[in-house]
């Protein structure tokens, strides 16, 4: 068992110690064991008290746990980890993987949908899945009823990856238990959450982010609108991802959110050319965000909590923002920003901007 | 019976003089007798012989069928006209209305679609075109079967203007005479063609540049991949107009074409709403071609003709550039075109480019 494992298992299992923190946590001290060291102390400088760590023993027992189930951690920063799903800034630091590790290597298209989706649709996601994976197209999906099933289904021959809300060990639905199963021998199965972690509503968001970062675009088949299908492929707008949707009849209720997307500038998709044409020029287009944070600049500025703090509100606020407003080099606006989350007096949102905590 | 408007029907079916050339005949000389009397040197200018005029007998024989007919002629450039049309560079130089003139005066859209469109399809245009209506949109269609039949019954009580591409007393296809009659009573029916003309396959895509014409958008609900439709989104995107589809699904093969227009960057739309929004914005974003002609400048260029027939070739090249690399005056540049298009030496193409006829 590899002490750095074990390190950053505590770090990122400490309550209070979300994605964003934990990577700016180790792009600035270089390893866990120098943030774990750290955290007490930037808690204090931000004005709050240290959050209570996540002790060794708790972790090893995961490790222990994952070794058991036969899975594997995969870490941000290291050689498995894909390397699309490294470019979110709030990407896993770890992830608990099972199955064919290969299957990160090879490019990859989301496919997500509605779980009461139409039988039509369900067949026509399970072609495309089936045709985009002849194309040498990884599918990814969420292992949930519906057009998830339908998109591992087609693409369970050529390659296909579910990424579960819950731990590893955990089948749901319940019904999905085989199929799971079947991605666990012939596909890959992927979770954030520790194993024996059921799912709950407010794990889904963040498999989903997982789900188009994996990706170089998300295709939505039937969904309706306000559902978590959207919340996928707005995630992977953010990320600079493509979306694409499956357009619908206007007198199909089930076809609304797709043609909403359509309408918001999506990518209408017919059948798999059309997705290949789409996902095919998809580079990385943007550094890395700890590339964008360790180029960040000196820190070296004395009162910076105190600057920042006052400009930041209960508003969300772009991080640029704040770095511009100020005055203070960017380096040392993130330091303070990492002390006030640390402190618990930070909220971090969407697209990168962060308030303070109502007291 | 005014002589100006028998000097404009003999001027516009003399064969060899279309909607362009009438234009800018009209724009150079002022009167259509003036022109007249100018086309047979302009011819000689350039290189040909003068085309037979179409006779002033003919002329007033057309002009006492159609008051018998109780149609009535609108000419470009006068009040009744309707404005967005004018705007096209080939808009026609006469039209022949029948029915309620008033409505060429209200914001229009224009619907069209498949012949053989399914039942659910019409139902939904039906539907469309009365939503559109009681937003005080006129919709304008063709009179055609399917789309075109159910979105002027959808409309009939608001306001519908129908553009047919055979003579105005002429039903086409046989079984919409009661729709026509409908829309002459209730509506507005519009012929290009003089009275007595059965429409033929070339017709269709002049009638459909009327349709486009009219409207500040254009409507495609299901259309099938190279239809008449398409060519009416076509230009109807060429004059700068919105296009908008109904999406379906890519299950069903009458979706094919809407989805691809939607793919190419058409709006899609799932309701009247979705169509409001689109065009509400639209304003005339080009002064009308007359009005770029007639600033052209000076015409005084003694061998424009030779100059202008050495720049061009049997590829359309855009007028634009022949003007520019003549090194002469625009007027002169255009009126060396007219010259050579009056002595059946130059062919004019879509978006404004022009070719020396081959031997």
């Amino acid at each position: 068992m590899s002490d750095d494992l074990v390190d950053r298992l505590r770090l990122l299992r400490t309550a209070g110690i979300g994605p964003v923190t934990y990577r700016q946590l180790i792009a600035r001290f270089g390893t866990a064991a120098a943030a774990l060291d750290a955290v007490p102390d930037l808690a204090r400088r931000g004005g709050g008290k240290s959050p209570a760590l996540h002790s060794r023993a708790d972790a090893e027992r995961e490790i222990t746990r994952v070794e058991k189930l036969g899975g594997k951690y995969l870490m941000l920063g290291q050689g498995l980890y894909p390397r699309l799903l490294a470019e979110l800034e709030d990407a896993p630091p770890l992830l608990i993987a099972k199955g064919k590790l290969s299957l990160l290597d090879q490019p990859a298209v989301a496919m997500v949908g509605a779980r009461n989706a139409s039988a039509a649709a369900c067949r026509f996601a399970r072609g495309l899945a089936h045709d985009l994976g002849r194309q040498g197209l990884v599918v990814v999906s969420g292992l949930a009823r519906g057009i998830d099933s339908a998109a591992h289904d087609g693409a369970l021959e050529s390659g296909t990856i579910g990424v579960i809300a819950g731990g590893i060990d955990i089948f749901y639905p319940p019904e999905n238990e085989a199929r799971q199963t079947a991605l666990f021998e012939r596909g890959l199965v992927l979770a954030e959450m520790p194993p024996g972690t059921e799912p709950r509503a407010r794990h889904f968001p963040y498999r989903n982010r997982i789900i188009a970062g994996l990706a170089t675009g998300t295709i939505v088949v039937e969904a309706a609108p306000r559902s978590g299908s959207l919340i996928t492929a707005r995630l992977a707008a953010e990320a600079g991802r493509e979306v694409m949707a499956v357009p619908g009849s206007p007198l199909d209720p089930r076809a609304q959110g797709c043609n909403q997307l359509i309408r918001d500038g999506a990518t209408l998709i017919q059948d798999a050319d059309d997705v290949l044409e789409s996902v095919a020029p998809a580079q990385p287009r943007f550094a890395s965000p700890v590339d964008r944070y360790e180029a960040a600049g000196p820190t070296d500025c004395e009162d910076a909590v105190g600057i920042v703090e006052e400009l930041l509100g209960p508003s969300p606020a772009p991080v640029d923002e704040i770095i511009r407003l100020s005055g203070a080099p960017p380096g040392a606006v993130q330091m303070a920003l990492l002390e006030l989350d640390l402190a618990g007096r930070l909220d971090r949102h969407a697209g990168g901007k962060v308030s303070l905590r109502p007291a």
